[in-house]
């Protein structure tokens, strides 16, 4: 097809088609003529799937195309294409100041936390970093939340993580990387949306209600 | 304190201090003489929550203003002030090109969902928006899950709303509600960081080891 199908079939410019293909996060087309190339499929799909990790994962563009390159490479093993996804979000910077206060306690409970769970977590991992950094956080604004409050989402978390794994080969061999990392990505968007629904109905069913729902009131 | 303790203490420069007084995120301080000013224990929280927002929850000054105009607007009901919080996450564009032709049974099915958990949540609330979003997606590349994939997370996420809600009053009346803010834009960012460190464990007991692990290989 021509770059103008490409585009609308894909829902994307021509000149953000056009970028891609400078940046290489796109592969070239066949050519067909001086200045026209052919796109086909392979292209529709890349298309979406950078559509996916940039729009609803908020992804940044540099860290797609390392996310791309990952995917393609079949060398690669597993973990260390997750741990990509895993580094594809800011880690928060350290923060300096007075509520460093906070930081050793909130490691030291972190550490209990995996423990308790038997996680083999990294300790540098960024995940374990944002969690100290939001525990400390809390506590230092004076919003604390009992550690307990982990310990359910931490369990959906397990049960979701080896499901989602469920769906590649036993072995990790011949696994869809894309469909990996796109779901990886996509299902923690997922889960934060679930989370602010429930918030939503149990905020109004408590407070009182919101714009458009029917539900009773409870003021 | 001067200007510079309260950059040191609160960890932010004193560029950035004096932009947020400008653009009126932080009260001017009391007046002590000419161009120096004395600020106290009101500028250093506001600092510090302006931090959490920004840094560990992502959020945009701009959303970080209309947040903290609503914490202080204490007439305005709380299920307002939880629906702020959930529009400060940006929805992402309605994927146009072919990728609607998912949005319907998206939709129908996230519907269906909301129905059988009995949340009543707004038909243009902003996460249900994303979660359909995600689900068209997936399908349309091919990485589908199941519906059931979602039910654990939801309980968890219904069970955390509830001891999230009951750390403010029954009523809601004196809700702490910079508190409230805090916790849900925060408490999001834990459960991510949950939801990586169980996929880091499991990718790395199931299909090898990441950098510095100690556990079993299983290759």
């Amino acid at each position: 097809m021509r770059i103008s199908d490409l585009s609308r079939q894909a829902g994307v410019s021509i000149p953000t088609i056009k970028f891609y293909l400078r940046e290489r996060l796109l592969p070239p087309g066949t050519a067909t003529g001086r200045n026209q190339a052919a796109y086909g499929e392979v292209h529709l799909r890349r298309l979406e799937l950078i559509k996916a990790l940039t729009q609803i994962g908020q992804l940044e563009l540099t860290t797609v195309r390392q996310l791309l390159a990952a995917i393609e490479d079949h060398q690669q093993p597993l973990p260390q294409l997750y741990e990509l996804v895993d580094q594809a979000h800011p880690v928060p910077e350290p923060a300096p100041g007075s509520s460093t206060e906070h930081l050793p306690g909130a490691r030291s409970d972190v550490d209990t936390l995996l423990d308790d769970l038997g996680w083999q977590v990294g300790k540098q991992a960024p995940a374990r970093e944002r969690l100290t950094a939001v525990i400390a956080t809390l506590r230092r604004l004076g919003c604390d939340c009992r550690m307990e409050f982990f310990n359910d989402y931490a369990a959906a978390a397990e049960t979701q993580a080896v499901k989602e794994l469920d769906l590649l080969p036993a072995d990790g061999v011949g696994a869809d990387r894309a469909a990996a990392v796109v779901r990886s990505v996509l299902l923690a968007a997922a889960m934060a949306a679930l989370r602010r629904m429930a918030q939503e109905h149990y905020v109004s069913s408590r407070f009182g209600l919101v714009a458009d729902h029917t539900g009773p009131r409870s003021a």
